[in-house]
């Protein structure tokens, strides 16, 4: 595909109370990035980091997501409830409205939403749930973008429906032949050249080496790089000199995808 | 005062998951209200009920509130909780986002906001607290009322700041001689004409009996009846006839009030 | 089977907070029954409530169990959270050890645990955790009750360990051919004295009739019936009737099967 | 008074799902105390954590503590909530046997409870909440230690009632004339020398440096150090090094206070 441009997105705002996780600091990481997934209170965030994460992502000029996920603090998102479609949309309603508000406080909007771990993860294969979500999508932010991965329910749902849709590309995750991503847990640290590396040869060729050892097509307009992978600031920093190395721009997603 | 109309406003969707409480139908009392303020999740009400309440709120022409409480579900948000001014107001702006998120998905708006229970309580009388949320209404909210008691400190603040102001006639709560609200436990079932009398009273002579016997002088645009008040669908149809029968009109506050 | 004396449970204290569920009264079923499955906090019940239920099963001689579910407040439990075996586990040590603390403090012990809606239809399915969940039991708590379905995972593997195991009969529940559970949402209210027939006939012939018209052979120590079904006080009366009547005994577990 | 021996104690286990606080690694923290309190899941811990918490003491041979908070994980137990005497002690009941089951899942028991927080605070000021907290130790745990400030509420009501107490020294707070502790938010980094001095002068002399520059007479059993507080693995190294180079014996509560 030789992509000329590409937007970068994180997960922010993921501590909880005085608790935090990872090693990485949001204000170093939000001048890395062109979009942030800001968590949304019931995986991970409170109404004060909301706060702090949205006026962080407006000093930088950022684009504001929303990363809602499962109620399930304990389990930061990650495993899957057994709610009905139904029920599920309505806490995602809930969380983007909460988030939204605060973007409003501080004078901006929301540019896209992002389901979070376990529900990005069961939305991508449930074709009942992401059609429920794009529903109130189109209901009630019907410019703003679905991140989702290429070819899931969630990215089926949303073109058949006119919703504008951002696809990613994991570069701190493995994939294997199916496209799938597989988790590793308790990895090693990565390596930021290799992934910066990993990421270029995605835009610029279109391609990924799977956990098999082949080549699988990938189409996307962003990166993601989760801020809870170790190295995520070197990660981000590696990217970004490899990609302006080759004269890939740095862009947000309303330059790459039309709303 | 004598006044021509009046809102009447009552808190709905004060259930939890499967879980209800008291032995009002809100589908009953929407239709007997000009006004509802709708649980956003803290206290009660959860996304679900917040859907449901407010496509009936639209479907009754009935203003949309929100209703905001300290994060405190088993105390039902009338235990105070020693939060900063700014982490209370963030728990607030969180919850009006919430339900502004399904009022939009419903194609309707926010006509009020009032704080729950002790969270009410608390900001009647904190200069402070009322301040920082009278703040974050001018944001993002400065076409909504601020529903509150005739001469608290949210009054006073909401006032100086230029903030469209509501204030309450208790019909099913007593007065002390100072204004204030006589919390008592497990009363005795009120009489629903009695209480309708005591409406009308107010409304045509704008007074109020108090404990101690006395007569107070009451300012108000909207009548608050409480859901959870045992026969609150008769002490609303009741508190209805006699307004009617004197010739006060049951009219939204936007009518009554200029925003 | 022909059964000269059975148990008859019931969940107890399946509110929360200032919410209420169902039309029973605890009060007046604890009379009825002979072990209550006291809910311990993660899908219903509080502190408070816990307290007043264990209270009311010591002045009863009622047989205290724990009730542990999910950690799901608003889907009352009933919704399957993907966690693994070690951690849904510490989950139940956690609750379990709550309600026996309000145990002791009445000078009471536990009888036996039973896990909650989808963790108790988990467990049935699922060996690995139901072989944590009777480890555990064999290290804190060998000399109390496991209440399952009779042949499930979990039935297998009390057995296996030595723990001591009451299997269950479903009164208001409708059984398959295969003797699962089918839930039927929004049924009609239930016929007591229908029930009370069934449950008769599963004591004395061993038998009940599957959703299909067939008779399945049931083997069970205890009769269960929901607090929250309609008219549960007189499913329980009418039951207790039919089962005098033809000379079966209601009597503790502990009588019933070896500890 | 010049000890010859002295426990010390350390808060631990206030992680949270899989977020953490502080620099401190328990597994470190755990071999210089005799005494943990270890979080039981209202303010801070999980019973994922709980059961690795007590496992851990376990292999040090550390005094197991419940440390129970408010229902408060958004502001980790340090906002006073305005509960009922009967209400808070039914939610310290809750947690207490939640911990105690993992102590009896490892074959260990419960030393000591030490209320956390704003609770511990409120504790020491309200006879009438320690009254009844005292009532239910006596009912439920009489051989178990309270932990508290000398000359508090709590620790008059457990003397009174004849519940065994250990009192605490502080030596990560600033004390002022009165003896209460003042708590100082974003402080410098404290000098772990420092703090081991002003530890060793309180066992030897009886007395702590206030923040105006008096001496204060202090009594206690116990030294507590806040495992949150930066350098804490430093501040426990110096401290147990000054101890012993003093002659001072590290010895469990068992050995100082009757029980």
């Amino acid at each position: 595909m030789a992509l000329k441009a590409v937007d970068i997105n994180c997960d922010m705002g993921e501590a909880f109370g005085r608790w935090s996780i990872g090693d990485a600091r949001d204000s170093a990481i939000m001048g890395l990035i062109s979009s942030a997934n800001i968590a949304t209170g019931f995986h991970a965030g409170d109404p004060n980091l909301m706060d702090d994460t949205v006026r962080l992502a407006v000093q930088h000029g950022v684009g504001i997501g929303a990363h809602p996920g499962y109620r399930d603090l304990q389990g930061f998102g990650r495993r899957k409830i057994a709610g009905s479609a139904k029920e599920l949309v309505n806490d995602v309603v809930y969380q983007v409205g909460a988030l939204r508000e605060f973007a409003r406080r501080h004078g901006a909007s929301i540019q896209h939403v992002k389901p979070h771990g376990a529900l990005y993860m069961e939305m991508a294969v449930n074709a009942e749930l992401s059609g429920v979500f794009v529903d109130y999508m189109r209901q009630a932010a019907p410019g703003s973008f679905v991140f989702c991965m290429s070819g899931s329910a969630t990215d089926v749902a949303a073109r058949a429906a006119g919703q504008p849709v951002v696809r990613e590309f994991y570069v701190d995750r493995d994939y294997d032949d199916t496209g799938s991503i597989v988790f590793v847990r308790d990895a090693t640290r990565p390596d930021p050249s290799a992934l910066a590396e990993k990421a270029l040869r995605a835009c610029v060729d279109g391609k990924v080496r799977t956990i098999t050892g082949n080549d699988l097509d990938v189409e996307f307009e962003s990166l993601c790089i989760h801020s809870d992978t170790p190295g995520a600031e070197a990660i981000l920093t590696r990217t970004r000199e490899a990609l302006v190395g080759a004269g890939i721009r740095i862009a947000p997603v309303s330059e790459l995808v039309p709303a």
